[in-house]
């Protein structure tokens, strides 16, 4: 268990630590539970979490991401055969401004139908635009990946 | 290569085929690569993507939807080294109905910083329901997760 930015243990360790959830999945590495019943995006949405704790991506042991990745999958696929959807819409914000609720990393997995009748998809974009002058941002992260 | 939904091969599988794409990254089992500019919900956004064609994560191979997620992250950290993102969103949609673009696996990553001035987080709902004498969704999917 982590402290949170409030110096309080993370909310989803103190979760994952009580037992007290609704339950999706319980598995060795990661574990997947339904969100609070006023967020859910659509019937059925479902967290997918790392046991270990981690605030996002960015800082998730590989291992970890993997395994979580893993039960996305399998939520993803028992929605289709359980609740007849068709798609799924897989989200996840990590750090800060990027819209994160809870800092330890977790997908929202979210099953779609016909009868949805909306898009999920962002209906805005980011209004900040780099200098004129600044090196091509894709170009930019093409060289940082490439190292040194 | 595998052909798409119009019998012509996949678009992101003759992309791959082609070599020709605003590359980030090109790694053994995933590569990265820059969106069409008007499709960029910020500057940098960038497309993670298998070589192997699978339509999206629920029919991913195991070690395909792994590498592909191993190489969001990378995508993801350099976002915050080169581009001094804050934090990043990634979303991935798979399935009919689901708002899917192209039917080849890809998250999208997006750099987030305070001057973005939007959010990215959906702002519509499902509106669909199940019936009321229907299980609870969450209960079904732990059912089908748990197995026979």
């Amino acid at each position: 268990m982590t402290g949170g930015a409030d110096g309080r243990p993370c909310i989803f360790c103190r979760l994952l630590a009580s037992g007290e959830a609704r339950w999706v999945a319980r598995e060795p590495d990661a574990v997947a539970f339904a969100p609070k019943p006023d967020s859910e995006l659509a019937p059925g949405h479902t967290l997918v979490v790392p046991l270990v704790h981690c605030v996002g991506v960015l800082d998730a042991p590989p291992d970890a991401l993997a395994a979580t990745t893993a039960l996305v999958q399998r939520v993803g696929v028992a929605m289709t055969t359980a609740l007849g959807a068709t798609g799924v819409v897989v989200l996840n914000a990590s750090g800060p401004h990027s819209g994160q609720s809870v800092a330890h990393l977790h997908f929202h997995v979210v099953p779609c139908r016909p009868e949805d009748g909306v898009t999920l998809w962002p209906q805005a974009r980011s209004g900040f635009r780099f200098p004129s002058d600044a090196p091509d941002p894709h170009e930019a992260l093409a060289r940082e990946l490439a190292g040194p």
